[in-house]
Formats: C-alpha cells, structure tokens, sequence
C-alpha cells in the first residue's frame, strides 16, 4: 500500500479540551482517488493493529480479494495514540520539543473520528462507499456512520459493538492494572512499562481466543508438571508485542475504548444507532465472548434496515481477523 | 468452627523432592470424630480460601445445612503453600530459622494430597464418608479419590476437572507475569509483590464470572466516559485480596494448579478415573467457562457409574460458591 502523511494546520481539539499542535495522521491507501468518480472503502482499525491493512487483513484486503480492489480507492488511517505513524505518546510535543509519553491525552472513539474526517474533507472525499472495521475499528465505524450519516453509504461492523461493555472495561482495567505495576511506566523513555505492556498483552490474549481454541492448540501430550507449551506460547505472544507496541499506547487506547458509547449526549445508544441511514451488515463470531454476538445483534436490531450474520467459528474475537476469507465472502455479497 | 494444628513428626517430603521440617497442618472441625461411628464430610478448599469451609460455603456448611449437620465429623484442612495457618512461604523455615518466602517449593495437588492423608492417619480416619470440593478444591478431591480409592465413599466434584487446561494454565501464566513485574516480588518481606498480586486477582475476577453477570451488576447507566463502575469494582476486589493474602503463596498455587493431572504416571486421564471406586456426584455451572461443564462431563463419562449434573446460573465459574444452596440440595439427595 502506499504510505502517506497529513500534518494538520491548525491544532486539533480533543473532546477533553486539550489542543495537539501540529498533529500528523498517517495513512495507507491503493489504488487512486478521483473526485467524484472513484469507489471509496474506508477501513478502521483495532487496538494494535496500524494502516497498513492489507497485512492484518490478507484475506479479505487486496486486489484479489473482496476490497481494495484496482477499481477502488482504499484508505486506512493509523489512529491518533497509536504508535504507527500517527501522533501519539511517543511523538514530540512541539510545544515543549520533548516527546510526550504520559502527558498524551486520552483520545475518545470520537475524537479518532473527528481526525479522520478532517483528513477526508482534505482529501475531498465526499462519499465513504464501504466504512469497515472489526472490534474497536468497529466502534470507529458505528460513530461515524451517526457523526456524518451523509457521508457513509454502506456501513461493515464486525465484531463490535455500540458501547464498551462492563466486561470489556473490566478486561482494560486489569490491563492497565498490569501496565501500572511495572515502575518504569511513567519514565520519560519509549520501553517505559515493557513488562506490565507484556503482562497486558497476555490478558489480551485470554479474551482473543476461546476454551476451545486453547486446548486444540495448547495442549501438552505428556505428564510434565511446568514448563507447559501454552505459558510459552503467552510469553512468546507477550515478547512480540512488546517488540512492536509501547506500554504508553495500550495504556491510552484502552482508555479510547472503554470511552465508546455511541449513546452519549444522544439520547441513549438506541436513538443513536436509529440514526444511520448507511445500508449496514452486522458481522459476529459465534465463540467471541470479548464482544459476544448479542452486541452485533443489538446494533442490527437497532439500526434501520441492518442485516445480521453469524459466522460460526472457533477463533474467538480473533475470528474477526482469522475468518477474513468469509467475511469477505459476506462482504462481497453485501458490495456488490 | 473449631480450630486445631497438627505438626509432621517427621519430615514431609515433595514429589520435587524438597524435605520440609516441622511441617504444619491447620484444620477447622465441626462435630466429633469417634473412631468407627462417626460420618465422616471432608470438604476441600479452592485457592484463596481457608480452612474455615462455614465462612466461604455459607449456604451449604453448617448444622442446619447439607453438610455439617450435628451427627457429621466435618474437616476442612488449609492446604500447605497458602497463608492461614498452615506451612507456606510466610512459615519459618526451621532449617535456616528464617521465612521460605521464594525458597518455598511448589507442592503439586499429590503433594496436598499426601500431606492430607498423613493427618486423616493421625487422627484414625478410615473411611471418609464424603469427599468434597469445588474448584481447586475438586483437583485435590479427584486425586485422593484414585490415590486412596478404599477410603473415599462418596465424592461430589464441583466445577472443577482431571487435569487443568490448557486454557487455565495460559490464565495463570498471566497472573504469574502480573505478579513477577512487581520489583518487589522477590524480597524477604510479607508484602512483597503485593502490587502485582493485585493485578493477578483482577484477572482472576474476570475468569470467575460470566460477561452477562459483569454487564448485569456493573454497567452504568450515565454518559461518564471515564470512572467507571466496574473499574473501581475490579479496584476494590484487587485490594481486598492484597489485604488478606500474599503473592508468593498466589503464585505458588497457581503452579499447584497446573501440576494437576490425574493421569500422570497413571497411563492416562481416563485409565486414573476408572480406578475411581466411590459413588461421585459431579456438578457443573452452567456459565462456568473457566472450567467449562464439558470437563465435568467428561469426569462423570470416565468415572465407574458417575453422575452428572448441570446447574443453570448466570455466576460463571463463581457459581461453584453463590448457588451453595442449589448445590446443598443435590448434595443431600446424593448423600442421603
């Protein structure tokens, strides 16, 4: 995909009130956008993935597959807080020329939101044709298709949600739990919380997958009493986070999450969600009990003419990315 | 409950093949042993809990109870590695007249096992009427079960299994790493890890309950986007472990647990079950997903004329202690 970056000219208010200064989205597209003409498909992205969404995505992003294909102007935009190209806490902060680490405020789904709108009307992109996000990509999704119902025609919610769920925060709490024992986060360096980061990523891992999934893949054949393959399986999986991700950036995003609520100074999320107008397809994984299927019901039921599907499959939440052949299969249907 | 300590004569030795001096065992009784009259109830207890069985079986233990009542001998023994009263890493180590803290060595479920037959010898136990334990607790129950079939009688297993999971073991591999990212884990003082500590109760909450149950007692129902209910609940119960155990028996337990395997040197989970001569009630919840009714199913498929039973609560794997009641009430239609 093409890389590209877009430096705002004026400070970017957050809903909190603080004012980034010189902020910088980055962004991965294909294929070329001309006014007017071109098919739009915006994908969001979730918690650590970054805008380069045909690598997190392969089977359902590229040309061959069911977006991104050479007629269409794909775009994926790495969100604010993260640590792919967007300002975020390891950027500097160019009032003070120092990089911010835990002076980064906490940016709301919707803060994200209004970022990547102010890129689309530079871009001038009038129409989104295909909005599409799995887990908080989705969350991204659901308060834009509300935010600008004008702008985005075909809504795709996978494995999301219309608010985070008590479960859900409960999960980020013992994260940042994690993150916050580790001394070092805090310091004014990019590895500041590694080990607490490491610690939140295997929690994370836990609510990816399922019972069933653990004990296909993890199970160990043999009378040992330690050294058991699935702990090496969480290290592994908590080192590699580690080695790609920052403690500062996990730390504000599950704050960005449990922010979600599309409900919020709307009249409840069902009088938020009553006003999409995009044609929407709600897509749940029936072993994700991170964002069970119940949420993706309650968002079909609740937005107008929205169609519901179950994919049945083991993988958990991380089904949203490991079944991308299917959804795509769903998706193609639904964009013809 | 009456409250009583019995000290090893001579030294108690680990399948690790660790010697520990003047091993201690506390034990809470209700009722009076009379060799050869009386019935014998031995309850097991799960990880944090004590000896106390009436305190944290409320609804089930007890003279107007299931069990407990007036004519029983109840026992309930704190199993060695944990903190209220029996020999654990807060204990001194006689050899070295200092406390074990991270010299203490992990104890498998046989180890407690063993140590618990050596006191039902001391005190002329033959023949122990009823086994039972949920959780952790059922771990310790199913392996004296196959350890001494000739004088476990009856057995009730609830929400617990033959081996731990895969699923369970990656669990503990979080709070382990929760627990060793505090600096202070490690030290020679009571509350060293205790920040940690925290963090590994959190996750421990959220493998206890269901989604439905976070949802349902902790949502808000307002526009905060930060503060949240069941943030400050995850809090609240991480502290109140902190307040009343401590991270290196935490930790210790959490590798006993994954020891567990009754078909170590058994060839196989389901030959050791077979061995099984007592009549055994197994129990399962319904929305138990940390150890899931499939693996009390699969105990009562594999143990001589067992029977199985599901009750339907929303309390996930929490149900093996809230529905005591329910519990109590098959408990003495089996123990009739």
């Amino acid at each position: 995909m093409k890389e590209n970056l877009y430096r705002f000219n004026s400070d970017f208010q957050t809903e909190s009130g603080i004012a980034i200064s010189g902020m910088e989205l980055f962004y991965c597209t294909s294929g070329e956008y001309i006014h007017g003409k071109s098919r739009v498909v915006w994908v969001c992205h979730a918690l650590t993935a970054s805008a380069d969404c045909e690598s997190w995505w392969p089977d359902l992003i590229g040309t061959d597959k069911a977006l991104g294909k050479a007629n269409e102007f794909l775009i994926c935009v790495n969100i604010p807080s993260s640590c792919y190209g967007s300002t975020g806490p390891l950027s500097v902060n160019t009032k003070t020329g120092e990089k911010y680490y835990s002076e980064f405020p906490v940016f709301t789904v919707r803060d994200i939101v209004n970022a990547m709108i102010e890129l689309r009307k530079h871009l001038r992109i009038d129409n989104i044709d295909l909005l599409i996000g799995g887990s908080m990509g989705g969350y991204q999704c659901v308060e834009w298709a509300i935010m600008e119902p004008q702008v985005v025609k075909n809504l795709v919610l996978v494995a999301t949600g219309a608010r985070e769920s008590a479960w859900g925060i409960a999960i980020h709490t013992a994260q940042r739990l994690a993150i916050e024992t580790d001394p070092s986060f805090g310091g004014k360096h990019d590895d500041a919380g590694s080990k607490g980061l490491k610690t939140a990523r295997a929690i994370g891992m836990l609510t990816y997958r399922s019972y069933e999934a653990f004990v296909a893949a993890q199970s160990d054949d043999d009378d040992r009493t330690d050294n058991f393959k699935v702990s090496s399986y969480i290290h592994y999986q908590g080192d590699k986070l580690v080695n790609r991700f920052n403690a500062y950036s996990y730390w504000l995003l599950t704050k960005t999450m449990d922010s979600h609520n599309v409900g919020r100074g709307r009249a409840g999320v069902e009088s938020a969600l009553k006003s999409i107008t995009a044609r929407t397809l709600c897509i749940g994984i029936s072993s994700d009990f991170l964002c069970p299927v119940k949420e993706q019901k309650f968002l079909a039921e609740n937005i107008p003419g929205a169609t519901f599907i179950e994919i049945d499959s083991p993988f958990g939440h991380d089904g949203f990315l490991v079944e991308g052949k299917i959804i795509g299969e769903y998706v193609n249907e639904f964009f013809a």
